[in-house]
């Protein structure tokens, strides 16, 4: 599927998130567009309601003037594949009016750095999902026992829990740490505070692309008709707050208080050369959960941790590969009960760890529960995240000199309000 | 509060959910009109879209022609407290041109038994608690142990999770029994099949009425401000789905399937009269979750089993009273994180029980995980709730022989699709 002959006419950097193969889609604000949809090509956005006034897409452009992709993505994927292709074959075309009149190319085309990235979606409801082996036995070694560190359960069904959508924010936003109820373990009574124990989780989300009716349920075989891409996530937790709080019911204000994704919403059919075999599932699943064919993916992805006025540490290099359960059997087992799904509904991987140490996707394994900080490069240390702390995710496919991303998933933690 | 001296020359009935002391919003269908805000009065509803072309609200009425109520709600309680008042007004005004001209009254008043009434707002989060004592204590007791029924975090904290928005109906609908993972007792390995054991949950919700940015906190002295009002709520869970999934994140296929509310908001306005003392939270809370005055409400509560072609059974009464959670401390709590509000959004109670076995909430604890079966009056049996069962819970408030309440709220069972 990976076509490694297409080559742009526009002038892209080598380790660019953003090459001929990616054409992922967004929206975007800047001094004269509130918002209008656009993809990106190298250092560029392209503004598509613009583009599309030369009638290249044949499309009515209204769709690209809402604030929100979930119209667009409304239109179904034979043709927003259709579109997709379309940009592919004019910023490939040497002869396209985009490179010949350069006027029109400074309308339709503005710098990445120069633009606003907005929401992408209106996000309906959002699920979290658990589904990385390496991540659940890591946090049910340290707060249960290595030898039943995976609660019967896992094996059998991607666990999973609803979020909220409300607080989901794009990239380059900042958030107060959150306060809550904390209960010390040399206390018999909770405490009330800003979580002393703010951490990251390392995450993609997926983007539902086709509306479901209540009592429906949606195959492994056909549920990637039902994603239109990913994000990468951010799941911010309040971990002092969460131990507390998450019995019996689950995780509510340790987690509710802010999530922040990508603004790029990189389409699954770009993602599909980068398709690796899934993890060996054993025991067996039933049978709604088996699968055929190479359902996992091949992505890159690194945590940055940039203290005030510092530089960046990397302090987390893992892969979605990890994940022991995918993106199609999330979404069957969501709707095997016949919950019904709406287009712009966000499903997370859950945190994404990899075997090794320097592959955990979160603080709390990462430091091991804050017995082993971490060093960074201006000296200091961090056993979970700091005030005006920032956390950059990136993330990036690369096969046979073809690289596609994700861009950048940004935020900072302000002191509490 | 109550001015026990209102009149309204429309005639209503004793036993009437809708005298001229509740005067809810709801959204409503038929033949002629495809959404209209309505509000209701004896068996009528009264559309006030239509009304308002006679200019007595003094409002642009474009906000009635809208699918949901979200516009209108948030117009602010000053607005909508104004046109409810006005509307109690005109419902009490002997020369008012509804009780005088036959022609318009006949265009405004539509019997409710000939209209459809449909969601009356679009949820953006929704939360369910989990705030009665009774309700806690009677699941702990079943599923661990009577001595430590209650988590140690019960009496610190409202326990909540967030829920699916996007499987909330409006009263009338019926839904499909949800298939999913079991694990019997005697099996290693889960099952997957139609739930065995699809219970009912007798709750309400309230509606928010006002928006908070992300880091805003309200406060129990203030969260009246922004709960708009509340309806009758059945938590439908599949119990044995959910026994199997719950741990560690929480219910999440046993409950995001199927959940009804009835179609009338009833203003906080209109509940005011109804406030009696709340329960005496002992241990004393955190400073943020305390609060003065009377904030719980009297509101009794009753469940009904109707069989497919057979009569309706009562099967249990309560009353909101006793709740040990307030609304005003549950929104408190969930917003002391900065977590972000918007209208529409709908936090229900939890499973409203009361202390004698006719007053538990849920057929789980009615039947006691099906130990105590309840005898219908066609002979018949039920340890859950099966195929073609209808369930309706309703609710009303009196005191000093003024009563408001809420209607229905009724959803069908079919089979497994």
């Amino acid at each position: 599927m990976l076509n490694k002959n297409l080559k742009s006419w526009v002038d892209i950097k080598p380790d660019s998130d953003f090459s001929i193969h990616n054409i992922p889609f967004g929206i975007y604000s800047d001094a004269e567009v509130k918002h209008h949809a656009c993809s990106a090509i190298g250092e560029y956005i392209i503004d598509l309601f613009v583009l599309e006034s030369a009638d290249l897409l044949d499309i009515n452009r209204s769709v690209f003037e809402e604030e929100y992709l979930n119209s667009f993505i409304g239109l179904g994927k034979p043709v927003t594949n259709l579109i997709r292709k379309k940009l592919i074959d004019i910023l490939c075309d040497q002869n396209s009016i985009l490179k010949k009149d350069e006027h029109f190319f400074k309308k339709v085309f503005k710098k990445q750095s120069a633009v606003k990235m907005l929401m992408p979606v209106k996000v309906g409801d959002y699920t979290d999902f658990y589904s990385s082996i390496d991540h659940a036995t890591n946090i049910g070694t340290m707060i249960r026992d290595p030898k039943n560190a995976l609660m019967p359960n896992w094996k059998h069904l991607p666990v999973g829990y609803h979020g909220r959508a409300s607080s989901i924010c794009v990239s380059g936003h900042s958030f107060y740490r959150p306060k809550g109820q904390q209960k010390p373990a040399d206390s018999d009574n909770p405490v009330f505070g800003p979580t002393k124990l703010l951490d990251i989780e390392l995450e993609t989300a997926f983007i539902i692309g086709k509306q479901t009716q209540m009592g429906d349920s949606v195959s492994t075989e056909k549920a990637d008709d039902y994603i239109f891409g990913m994000v990468l996530f951010n799941d911010w937790s309040a971990r002092d707050i969460q131990t507390w709080e998450y019995v019996p019911l689950g995780p509510f204000l340790a987690k509710n208080f802010a999530s922040t994704i990508s603004p790029w919403i990189v389409t699954l059919e770009a993602l599909e050369p980068f398709r690796v075999k899934g993890y060996e599932q054993d025991p067996k699943l039933l049978p709604y959960l088996q699968y055929s064919g190479q359902k996992n993916l091949d992505i890159n992805l690194e945590v940055f941790l940039k203290p005030q006025n510092g530089r960046e540490n990397k302090i987390c290099a893992s892969n979605y590969k990890y994940m022991y359960y995918t993106m199609e059997q999330q979404l069957t087992h969501h709707t095997v009960n016949g919950c019904n799904i709406n287009i712009g509904d966000m499903m997370a991987s859950g945190t994404i760890s990899g075997p090794q140490p320097s592959e955990y996707g979160s603080m709390m394994e990462l430091t091991w529960r804050g017995t082993k900080p971490i060093k960074l490069n201006d000296g200091t240390e961090r056993k979970f995240v700091n005030d005006n702390d920032t956390i950059i995710i990136r993330g990036h496919c690369n096969k046979d000199g073809v690289r596609i991303g994700f861009g950048e998933c940004i935020g900072t933690v302000l002191p509490t309000k």
